[in-house]
């Protein structure tokens, strides 16, 4: 087999389809970021980026399209809330996914350390200081020292694929 | 509810207990970084920090310790080769988080675009550009422009969480 390596593949030399390709092969975990904005307004978006970055100290990044509608407000912001999703917080996800207007009902969150909104039913808030951001083309990767947490119930990871939303199935031994 | 809106939570004051226990509640997709060391044999280890940064132009990135066994290479490389992941993948993705000395078996991998070592059984290949590194304490993160890709059979896509390893179940609706 090591003498033809590439009859395992196809190739696909442009490189956003490409990227494409990988990612509909590639699942992610489901977090919403929440923040206010300078108007005190609850702002919040669904992220499929936001991973750890080291525990000592406790780190974590998230990347965010400075073309999205939360992104004056992230900019912007001290400190955000990185809420971690299950099961239950299916309709959340997609709603902090759509329309920016219509992202917050009145009874689903509230205002929790350092001023930052909480949604009541994640499985987990992680509040964080935002230490750094870097800009790369449109984008922006945003780095946060995390300061405490909130545990919720747990649940069934909330998962996204393929334009879709699952929980974890068979562990794998 | 809105009244008592920590009635959800119990708090967790210690940042990084914060951070553990959060994660363990969040699921990610699981990745293999590969690149060659400046004496040219493959390195590579299993990164659950990879992620998107857009797609116009194609971007990536992933975290990594700085302590790790594959940064020297990491740090001093122009091109790696990210893999995503199936359930097909899983001795691999074991393997490519053990005992570094052991990673890379003779069959399974061949030198591909770029120099950079492919491994033969993953869904999908990225090929990419290191862009920037950004230091944060002792870690790096690594952005990558995506220069093409290599597509595999397809698979359930391989998923790690509470140091376990799944494939998505339920679709969620």
């Amino acid at each position: 087999m090591n003498n033809e390596p590439m009859m395992h593949f196809s190739n696909e030399s442009d490189p956003t389809e490409a990227l494409r390709a990988a990612f509909r092969r590639h699942a992610s975990g489901v977090a919403v970021i929440t923040t206010t904005d300078t108007d005190g307004n609850p702002v919040g978006f669904t992220a499929t980026s936001m991973t750890s970055l080291g525990a000592n100290p406790p780190l974590s990044t998230f990347n965010v399209a400075r073309g999205a509608s939360s992104w004056p407000a992230i900019s912007a912001a001290s400190y955000v809330a990185i809420h971690t999703l299950g099961a239950r917080n299916l309709a959340l996800a997609q709603r902090m996914a759509a329309d920016h207007t219509l992202r917050f009902t009145p009874d689903d969150w509230s205002t929790g350390p350092k001023g930052v909104p909480i949604l009541h039913e994640a499985t987990a808030v992680l509040i964080g200081r935002v230490r750094e951001i870097h800009f790369v083309e449109s984008n922006a990767i945003v780095v946060v020292d995390i300061l405490e947490g909130l545990l919720g119930e747990p649940d069934d990871s909330l998962l996204y694929s393929q334009r879709a939303y699952y929980t974890p199935g068979n562990k794998l031994e």
